[in-house]
């Protein structure tokens, strides 16, 4: 069973999971040169159609009516990571060990394949299966919530093996645990304090601030902008927010489905072309399961190439050194050519 | 001039630095494979011996006395980085841009070369030289303390490319910031919070109960203790403190640079015998300048091998994925045998 551990002095906590160790590709190689890109013969994808046995039984999947679970004829599955980082079944505990602080690693740890299509690139997905995988998201999301166990649910989609996607076949991940996450916890401390001295939602003023200045924005529809925020820790990371006060992703109406997955399309297209196909990760942060319709949180993505060093530095100081200006990421960004 | 922004959300400040761009190795590659491991030839190594002329002007150096500055002799250079990240000249000013803080990215980014032998590996440093190496981190700090701009002082070793070291000639970093970064914060507020409520360093109640379990423990001496924390971020990660309540790194006696320099070397020998040398970042931790002596601090080395992956899930939550219990770890590195 894995366990949740808490750092004492700042009350972070991590996964320490032995288990995940069997995973082929948990580790870089440390010596000599990196291996190529990730890539299998069709035949070995358990993501693929007619592999369907090579994965743990889907939990949910978009699929003609009356076709089985687990065969061939589906546009989207979800099913549990082989790999999990936590434990399905359990209760989690919280016990103390000396000074220290564990709960039982109990959680969910899921893999939602996004398209039947092996070689289909995220960027050039249907519109209408762009939306079915946003709308999966929040599908799983809502149906999680209900687990009295969880606290928090993360959806996270790396691309390419330097982005850590140990897999080519699209696909994103979710992790539903039973705390918040540090980083959450740390925007919803900070937003909440904003919120107490102001009485605005800060996502709400930050949106207002960027469509007046611009020259942060990346893109915007009715109802979402991109923009390089103001502090980035990454080159090129690109955040996506609702215009409007939205608390949880997961509320989402079929409207917004379609202008979200517009924005991300045309957002993640502008980085494909002005950085090459850049290994990136995206993930969502939306509001905790115990948290209703806080006043001071809004949900949004979160897009950060991994295009530059990770060093001691910035692991010792959590204080990134960025040289790409987000005005000039920005600019950037805008001036790609989109075709459609 | 580079600028300090801070993300309002979290209040955690970036440095955005478009002049470090210039710096050859500043982006990884993203496509096809990564070029070959850092390796220089003898007459272009800017750290090297005769070559002093390719580096700023020295800051300090252990040198011969009556040679002159920037000639060869040396056994510790230390000089300007020539590619700082922040600015030597000017004023750290405050200013408002909207919502957001900035404040202009005045600081200190020096090099500590460590040796004039390009190849000797810094687990192979004579005892004496790794104790000269320590001894100019702290008079470089207690140098630079004497800098009403300054508030914060931050030691860096990154081994090997992976690790992020650009040269492969033994080297540090010291980065000298206008405040203080971001996880020093979380450190300081976590501990006084502990301090606030039991009147005890959580530090020493850390040491005590390491000292007492012994599972977590690598290695100890009279006034040092090895340790893999409870909660670690990454794999094999390991922690240095002192035994006694010690907050400033800088006022470390001679003894004191004795005894770090002992289990500092004997650490990262078990490390680089048990990970095959692995890529590591190692950074001191120490009270900030404008706070003396606090009850509730105290300093300490990290080391963190870069041998897993951090991808969407670790960026995207701040909680680490560990599939190396430290206990497991820690026995792992107490059972290399040590040849010193």
């Amino acid at each position: 069973m894995p366990q949740f551990r808490k750092d004492p002095i700042v009350n972070r906590w991590v996964i320490i999971s032995a288990e995940r160790a069997m995973r082929p590709s948990d580790f870089t190689e440390v010596v000599g040169e990196e291996s190529e890109e990730v890539e299998e013969a069709k035949a070995n994808c358990p993501f693929d159609e007619g592999n369907e046995g090579a994965t743990p039984p889907e939990v949910m999947a978009y699929r003609p009516k009356g076709s089985k679970p687990d065969t061939p004829g589906w546009t989207i599955r979800v099913v549990p990571n082989k790999f999990p980082a936590v434990s399905r079944e359990g209760q989690p505990t919280r016990t103390s060990h000396g000074m220290y602080d564990q709960i039982d690693g109990v959680g969910a740890h899921e893999v939602i394949i996004e398209t039947p299509d092996h070689d289909l690139k995220f960027t050039d997905f249907p519109s209408e299966q762009l939306q079915s995988v946003l709308h999966a998201y929040g599908e799983r999301m809502s149906q999680l919530k209900k687990d009295a166990r969880l606290d928090y649910i993360l959806i996270v989609r790396n691309h390419r093996k330097q982005g850590g996607a140990s897999l080519k076949h699209p696909h994103s991940q979710l992790i539903a645990l039973p705390f918040v996450p540090h980083s959450v916890m740390e925007e919803l401390e900070g937003s909440k304090q904003y919120f107490d001295n102001k009485k605005r939602c800060i996502f709400c003023d930050i949106a207002q601030q960027e469509i007046e200045e611009r020259v942060r924005l990346v893109d915007e529809n009715e109802d979402f902008l991109a923009i390089c925020p103001y502090a980035p820790r990454f080159p090129f990371e690109v955040w996506i927010l609702p215009k409007k006060h939205r608390t949880q992703f997961e509320e989402t109406t079929r409207q917004g489905t379609k202008t979200i997955s517009e924005i991300l399309q045309r957002t993640l297209k502008r980085l494909d072309v002005a950085l090459n196909n850049p290994p990136y990760n995206l993930w969502i942060h939306t509001s905790p399961i115990s948290l209703t319709n806080p006043p001071y949180y809004h949900w949004h993505i979160e897009i950060t190439p991994q295009i530059a060093l990770v060093a001691g530095f910035e692991r010792g100081s959590d204080c990134y050194i960025n040289s790409v200006p987000p005005e000039d990421a920005a600019q950037t960004l805008r001036g790609v050519k989109l075709a459609f």
